[in-house]
Order: structure tokens, then sequence, then C-alpha cells
């Protein structure tokens, strides 16, 4: 088994200013599931409550994902979340949150999901994802989100759960906050400090940026002309990211910059349509056009300057 | 003669988090032409008071630029700005400016800055700058700079300055708000709708784009762990895209995606240090260095996404 998440699986109501959605599949584990799919095996740690039909269900499973670690709840209700985007559509207002099952939720990993060659532990408490990560010992690659809830309230725990794992993929203002450095290069050392081999910082409309050791990444966004829903574009991009990498035998430098454009693509398919809509019906085609567009909206010739020698001199 | 700026010499007074001068040599020529300098011959129009001494003349003298079009009236004051920088170094609050003998600035053009083979019309009143196009007859490529307080003015007037000219070099927000689109593709197209064959977009700590008709370009800035002084990068940005046109035999895409990567360069340095100090010593190499640097920075490999066929299908 290749990839493992663990993450909310949730109900979304969404308005922006393009539209309005009343309920839709959505939250992180479910996004972050759907992208990586198109890359590698996939199977999601999660839970659900009652309400969660046979028609959401059929979502992962259409496209390959195992659920088998997806514990139902009878008696409760799936996480909800309600929010509204401005017309700039950069900062969401959250409206409701019914956390329901989620409140509760104590990821159970069968013997196969704790074979899981690379994990993804999605913003969940992060004393969880440490606990998490202590039952995957034999994981080449674990990398995690987290949010400004979490790194405001439980900052020690946060360090601590970063301490364990490989990759943090979270965004500027996450880093900024994290670090309580302003700078992003002096935030990005500090993090590194504690021991991850990689930062990935999502910016939005601005790209993502990578920073190791020794290395610097950098790229700019994939130019939309409408962005109709950002909900779920983080844990898309996260899907991109790690799907490619756990379809990859090693992971060097060249991978993990790879896997940063293949995050990007996919985040930009997702920002297209509300919810999962676009994403599920994506095929590889359409996938690997995206990452050649990034590849000559960025390209340039490394020919340094030669001043000529003019002719008075 | 090979590039030509028209625009302001000045006396900067600037306060950062980092430190503070109360009068050093500034003005958008002045860093325009000192970044051009590295790339090719470049002549200044512009006007300076009698408070401008020999030790700034130097300045420009120093680095071969061609200061016969700079005119000095006696009686009058340099054109002087004031003004303060938050922590966070993104938002200049002016505190003071005096426009002296900037505020009858008509540039005179000698016969020989009519040859000029390309031009930059920094930050002027629009109709000015059209008056000097019109004198400019045998140029190859003219670019132009301008700023809120013109696109809300005159809009009109900017639009037909726009008109005239080849590259419309402006900042991301001067974009939106000159096209009245949210959106930055969209405003990139209404713009591209005037004529011009090329609109660079400065974004600040996040890189600088390129749109033409038939493509886009988009870099992410250098990384520096410390901004001490962002007055003039702008200017310096555009100094080092013209100036590595101007040395050029031709203006193709390629050449266009180097000269926003000289540009993004020389505007990397000049925030370094106050004014123009860190500029002014630079050499080829330090250039041709960080030009390199963005490259390894921006690169991957273009290897599309191959899924292997599962042993079960």
């Amino acid at each position: 088994m290749s990839l493992l998440v663990v993450g909310s699986v949730a109900f979304d109501a969404v308005e922006t200013p393009f539209g309005k959605r009343e309920r839709m599949l959505g939250g992180s584990a479910t996004h972050f599931s759907l992208s990586a799919s198109f890359f590698t095996d996939v199977r999601v740690v999660g839970v659900v409550g009652g309400d969660f039909g046979d028609e959401e269900m059929a979502v992962f499973r259409e496209r390959g994902i195992n659920t088998d670690d997806i514990e139902r709840v009878e008696a409760g209700k799936t996480f909800f979340w309600s929010g509204r985007y401005e017309f700039d559509l950069n900062t969401a207002h959250t409206l409701d949150t019914q956390l329901n099952v989620f409140a509760d939720f104590r990821p159970k990993l069968s013997d196969e999901s704790k074979r899981a060659r690379m994990v993804f532990l999605g913003n969940i408490q992060p004393d969880l994802q440490s606990e998490v990560r202590e039952h995957l010992r034999g994981a080449e690659l674990v990398a995690l989100d987290t949010m400004n809830y979490w790194i405001t309230s439980v900052p020690e725990q946060v360090e601590a759960a970063i301490r364990r794992v490989d990759v943090v993929i979270i965004n500027d203002a996450e880093a900024r906050m994290l670090s309580k450095e302003p700078n992003l290069i002096k935030a990005a050392r500090k993090i590194l400090s504690w021991g991850p081999r990689a930062l990935v910082v999502k910016r939005g409309e601005y790209g993502a940026a990578m920073f190791t050791q020794d290395s610097y990444f950098a790229i700019p966004a994939y130019p939309l002309e409408s962005v109709f829903d950002p909900t779920g574009a983080g844990d898309t991009f996260a899907g991109g990211f790690m799907g490619y990498l756990a379809s990859r035998a090693s992971v060097d430098d060249e991978a993990l910059r790879r896997a940063i454009i293949f995050g990007s693509v996919m985040a930009s398919f997702n920002v297209e349509e509300f919810g999962t809509d676009r994403v599920r019906r994506l095929t590889h085609e359409e996938i690997n056009r995206r990452f050649s567009d990034f590849k000559r909206m960025t390209h340039f010739e490394e020919i340094p300057f030669e001043r000529a020698v003019r002719a008075a001199e």
C-alpha cells in the first residue's frame, strides 16, 4: 500500500460570488485522496456519520480509493462546515462549524494502514498527528498540514508533531506565525531546524515555494481567469504532491520539485468548479498538459550577460 | 545611442525599521539609469536644482551615464521625497513631497536623445509621456511606468500614453486599477488590447510576471533574508529589464524573459542597502551569479506523469 491520508471527511456548504451549494462532499482527506488517486493507490483514515450515503462513498470508490478505514458512526452526524468567500476569494469567512462525529475522532489504523509507505497527516489536533505517526514506524515519508487555530492554541504540540515528520505543508501566514519570523526565509530556516527535510509553503494566487537544507524552489500559480471555489485547494495541492512522490521509487530533490508542480496543477483544477466536481472528472492528459504549461510559463534560457567591449575602449 | 530614460532625479529622505537617511540620491531616472548602465549606454533626461552637487553628478558619470540632458535650474531646488516604511516594508508612507524644479519639468530632448533606440518613460504626467513619445519616431522599443495617482486622476491620459508604447511596466495593484478588472489575467488582456506588445507586472516579494498576446511568463522574487530599503526597486527592475534588452540586437520572447530575470536580479540587489549604495558597487560577476541562482531556484525537469499499470489490471 503506497499512500495513506488521515483527515476529515465532511459536508461543506459554500457561498462564493459565483454561486452557492447547500451540501457537498468535502473535507481534507476527501480533497487529498481524490487528487492523489491520479498518481497512486490511496487509503483514507477518517470518520463519518449515519448521514453519509452510498452516493458519497461512491465518489471515493470510483477513483479506486480504499475506504476500509473510514469509520462509520451510525448514531452521529458527519462533520459540517459552512463558509462564504468575498469577491477576491482570498479569505473564507466561516459561517458554521459542526464537528459532530469528528469531535471524538481517534484515528484507527488497520494493519494494512500501518504498513503505508507514505503518509499525509491532514489538519487534525497535533497530538493526534504525533500519536498516529508513532504507529507508522516503517513509513518512508510522512507529511503534515496544520492551521492557525492549533498554532495559536497549542504551539508546542505543533512543534512536537513537526519534529516527527519529513515534510511540512502549510501556507505562508502559518509559516510566519509558527516560527514567529516575519521574513519567510528566516521562518523556513527555523522550521527546518526542528528536523523536517522539506518545508512546502502554499502561497495561493502567488504559487508555492519549497525550502530544504540546501535548496530553494519556487513557482508561480497557474494563471486562472476565473476562480470559482477555493475550498480544498490546499489539500488538493498536498494530494498531487504526495501522490506523485508515492508513485516514485525514490524521493530526490528533482522529484520533490516535480511534485510541487503536480500539486499546483491539481489545485489549479480544483478551484475551477465547486467542491470536488472538477477533480473528479480530470484525465491524465489534462494533468500532463497543464504540467507542460507550467514548464512553458517559467522557462528561460540560462545565458549570462556579457557586455560587448565598446569601440571607444 | 542605445537607451534613454526620462524621469525624476531627486533627493530622498528614507526611514525604515533598520535605519534612517536624511538626504540621499534618488528618483526614478537615477535608479533606472544606474541599473541599466551595467548592460548598455544610458542617457538621462531630467531636471535638478542648484542644490544638486558635483558629488551627485559623479555617481552618474562613474557609471558612464550620459548626463548632458539633465537640465540644471540654478535658482530652484531638486525634487525632494520623504518616506517611512513599516516593519513589513511593503508600504511606504509618504511624509513629504516637494516637487520643486520637477513641478515645471518639460523634457528637453537633444538631437542625440531623439535618436535613442530604446526609451523608458519613467513615472511622470502621462500627457508629457505621450508628448515625449512623439519626438522618438525612430525608437524600436518604448516602455512606460505610471502610478496610482495618474490612474485615478487622469485615466484617459494614461490609456492614451499606453496606446503609444510597446511595453508597460507597472505593479499588480496598478494593473487592476487601470483595467478595472480584479482578476490579473483579465486585467492584462484588457491592457494589451490597447496596443502594447508586453505588460510587465511587478509583484514585490512575489516576483514578476509578463503577459504578451500569446504567452505568459512568471517568476518568483529572489529570496532575501533582509530587505533594507525598497525605495527605487521598481525603477531598478525596469533598468535591468530595459538595459538588457538594449544590449541585444533583437527583442524576441526569449530575450524578454531573460530581461525579466535581469530586472529581478537588479531589484534584489537594490533593496539590500539604502538608496543606490548597493547597485553602485555591483559587479557583472555578482549579477550573473544571481541570474544563475534564478535558474536554479525555478528549474524542474519536464517529465510527464505515467501511471504504471497495476498488476491486478
